[in-house]
C-alpha cells in the first residue's frame, strides 16, 4: 500500500467592518477597495476540510458537505490547485528527498459546521480552509498574508480568514494582485472582550448573487465612484485608528456607517439590488434605539438579510433580551454561557427608558436563529489519524 | 354689510422624476440641488381653497380639512401671507382706485380630495393652492414663476405644483432665493398620453419626516454631496432632453434612477433613514421584470413607501393587470375608464412570458389603494359663488 500524506485543517468566517464591494479584475478577483473584517471563532463557525494525496487516487475529487462536486468546472478552485501544486513542485525541484506530492490526485472533503443556506459567508472559511488545508499538505514555506494571495483567487474575502483578529485585505495596485492581501491589523488577544451576535434572518426572496452584483454595481452606480476614492481610504484609516485604540464606539459607528453605504451603492445600482429587508430595517432601528444614549453596539449586513451585532461583552446579554423580546421563537446556541452566566438580566426584558414603539413585535421565527461569538484565532490544524474527514478508502465518512 | 372680495382656486399634485432632498437655507428653503417633476390631473387629487377678506373679520383664520388651525404657530404660512400682502400694498399705494384689500382679515378654507394619510404630496398642493388662491384675491401682477417663489417658502415642492405638464425647479445662486424658483420646461400638451398609476402602500412604521431627513441627510451623507456636484446636473440635463424628445425609455430610465440614488442617500444617512418597505421592493422587482424586454414603465418612490409608476396610457391596462396580481384587493378608482375600456387585458392577468416568481403574492390589502391619474394642468380658478368652501359668515361649509 502506497504511502498517505494527509492534512485536515479548520479555517474561521470573517464579518466585513468595512465591505468590498467591486473587483477591478474578476478573473484575479481584484477588489475596487480595501476592506477590512473581524475573524469570528471556530468553536462557534467553520469550515473544516481534509485533503489526502495518495498515489493509489486516480483522480482529483472533492465533496462539499457529503455531496461530490466537479472541480473541473469550477476555475477559481482549479485556480488554487495550480499555484499551491506549482509552488510544490518547485519545492520538490530544490529539494530530491521531499516526496513527489505535486504529482499525486488528491481527494477533497469539505464541510461547514454551519447551513450554507443561514447566508453567512460560507465561501470566505471554504476557500481559505482550502488554501491552509494545501500549504499543509505540501509544507509549502508560505506565511498567512502569502496564503492569502491564493485564497484570494477563490473567493475575495477569504483572503481574510487567514488570519484572526482583525484583517486588512489591502487593495494592492499591481496588475498581477501579487500585492492584493490580507494582513493582520491585530490579534484577537488585543480586544478580547469584544463579542459577536449573529441574527440568522428568514427571508423567502432569493437575493442576487455578490458575483454579479458587485459587476452590475462597478457597472452603473455613480455613487460607488465615489465610496471607493472618496470614502473608503479615509475610513479604513479611521478603522484601524479604532481597533488599535479599542474604541468601540468609534469602531461602531464606521462599521455601521460603513454597512449602510454598502447597502445605499447597492440600491443606486441600476436596476437596484436589495440585501436588506423589513426584518434587518427592524434591526438597525433597535440597534439605533439602543444606542441612542451612547453606542453600545454596532450592526452590519452583507449580502443577505442577516444581521451581525458587534458590541463588548458586557452589553451582550441585554442586546439578547432585546432581541428575544421583538423577535420571540428564535433558536439560541448558549455556548458561550450568556443564558448561563446572566439569567436575571435575559428574563428583565427591554432597557429602562428604550422607546418600544421603534418596531412591532415580529411573529415567531422571523430571525430564525441567534449565534453568539467572538472574536478569535485563525486556521487551526487537526490531527488527521483523529478529525479526519476522509476513511482508510480516502472516500468521506459521511455522505449526504 | 361690508364688500365681500373672495377666490377659490384649485393646484394639482406634482411627483418629482428627479428628487429634491437638502435645503441649503432652511428658513427660505433654497435646495441643494435642482429638481423636475411631473403635475398630475386635479381631476383625481387636489387641494381646493378659498379665501375671503372682510371687513367684518375680526382676525385671519385657518381651517384645514375642516379643522381650524393656527395661523401665527406656522412660520412658513405666515411668510406667505406677509408676502403676498406687501405686494398688494404696494400696489393699492400706486392705484387708489384699488380697495384696500392689504388691510383687511381673511378667513382661509382649504381641503384636499385625498387622505392626508395616504402620504401623497399634499403640502404641495396645498401651498400652491394658497398662494395661487392669494395672488387672484390680491390681483396680483405675477406670472407662476413669481408665484413660485412665493410658494416655495411655504413648501420647497409646492412651487412645482404652480405649473402643469413638466416642470422644473431651478435651485439657483442668490442668498435671497429670488432666482430659486419653478420653470415649466413642456406644457401637459406637449406629452398627452404620459400616464400615472399610484400605489397606496400599508405600512405600520411612520417614516421620518422629510424636513428633519433631508437635513440629517446634508449633515451625515458623503455620497450626497457627489449626487449634488456630479449627478444631479446632468441629470436635469438629460431629463429635459428626454421629455422634449418623448423618449419614454430613457425619461423612465432616469426616474428609476434618480428614485433609487434618492432612497440611497437616505440608506447613507446616519442613522440611516427608510421610506420604502417589503411591499415597495416587491413594486421595483415587478416593474424591473416588466422592463426586461424593453423599458415600458418607470416607478419612483418619495417620503414614503408608495409607489408611483409612469407609463404611456396604452401599457396601464397590462400594468394593473400586473399589480392586480400581486396585490389582491386594492381599491381601485376607475375615473378614467381603464377597466371599463379594457376588461379583457386587465382580466388577462400576467403578460407573455413575464416572470411570476419575482416577487410572492402578497396578502389582501397590502397595497390598499391603486389610483389612475395623466399628466395634466396647473391650478384652476373656480367661481367661488358655486364652489368656495366658505359660507355666508365666512366659515366654513363643512367641518370635520
Amino acid at each position: 500500500m502506497a504511502a498517505i500524506f494527509e492534512a485536515t485543517c479548520t479555517a474561521p468566517v470573517n464579518i466585513a467592518v468595512v465591505k468590498y464591494w467591486g473587483k477591478r479584475d474578476t478573473s484575479l478577483i481584484l477588489p475596487t477597495n480595501s476592506s477590512l473584517s473581524v475573524t469570528l471563532s471556530q468553536d462557534q463557525l467553520h469550515s473544516k476540510t481534509s485533503i489526502r494525496a495518495s498515489a493509489d487516487f486516480s483522480s482529483d475529487r472533492l465533496w462539499l458537505n457529503g455531496h461530490e462536486e466537479s472541480i473541473e468546472k469550477n476555475k477559481r478552485l482549479v485556480a488554487c490547485l495550480r499555484e499551491t501544486r506549482a509552488l510544490r513542485a518547485s519545492l520538490e525541484a530544490e529539494n530530491a528527498s521531499l516526496p513527489k506530492l505535486s504529482g499525486l490526485k488528491i481527494h477533497i472533503c469539505s464541510e461547514n459546521n454551519f447551513p450554507t443556506a443561514a447566508g453567512l459567508a460560507s465561501s470566505a472559511s471554504g476557500y481559505a480552509c482550502l488554501v491552509y488545508t494545501l500549504s499543509k499538505l505540501f509544507e509549502l514555506p508560505l506565511n498567512a498574508s502569502d496564503l492569502s494571495v491564493v485564497a484570494r483567487q477563490g473567493s475575495g474575502s477569504a483572503c481574510r480568514s487567514l488570519f484572526g483578529g482583525f484583517v486588512a485585505w489591502e487593495m494592492g495596485e499591481k496588475a498581477d494582485g501579487s500585492d492584493s492581501r490580507a494582513v493582520q491589523i491585530a490579534p484577537e488577544t488585543h480586544w478580547p472582550d469584544l463579542q459577536a451576535m449573529i441574527c440568522v434572518v428568514s427571508d423567502e426572496k432569493k437575493g442576487t448573487s455578490s458575483t454579479e452584483g458587485m459587476q452590475l454595481t462597478v457597472k452603473t452606480s455613480a455613487l460607488l465612484q465615489h465610496r471607493i476614492k472618496e470614502v473608503v481610504p479615509k475610513r479604513m484609516d479611521d478603522m484601524i485608528a479604532a481597533i488599535h485604540a479599542k474604541d468601540f464606539p468609534k469602531f461602531a459607528e464606521l462599521t455601521m456607517q460603513d454597512s449602510n453605504q454598502f447597502h445605499a451603492v447597492c440600491l443606486d445600482t441600476y436596476p437596484p439590488i436589495f440585501y436588506m429587508n423589513d426584518i434587518s430595517r427592524a434591526i438597525i432601528r433597535i440597534i439605533t434605539e439602543y444606542n441612542k444614549d451612547g453606542v453600545k453596539a454596532a450592526y452590519t449586513f452583507d449580502a443577505g438579510p442577516n444581521a451581525v451585532i458587534y458590541a463588548p461583552k458586557e452589553n451582550m446579554a441585554e442586546i439578547y433580551s432585546i432581541l428575544s423580546h421583538y423577535f420571540p421563537g428564535a433558536a439560541f446556541d448558549d455556548s458561550l454561557d450568556l443564558v448561563k452566566e446572566n439569567p436575571q438580566r435575559v428574563a428583565a426584558g427591554l432597557p429602562q427608558n428604550f422607546d418600544a414603539r421603534i418596531s412591532p413585535v415580529f411573529t415567531q421565527g422571523a430571525v430564525k436563529q441567534i449565534l453568539h461569538t467572538k472574536a478569535d484565532d485563525g486556521p487551526r490544524t487537526l490531527d488527521s489519524a483523529q478529525h479526519g474527514l476522509l476513511n482508510a478508502e480516502g472516500l468521506p465518512k459521511r455522505l449526504a
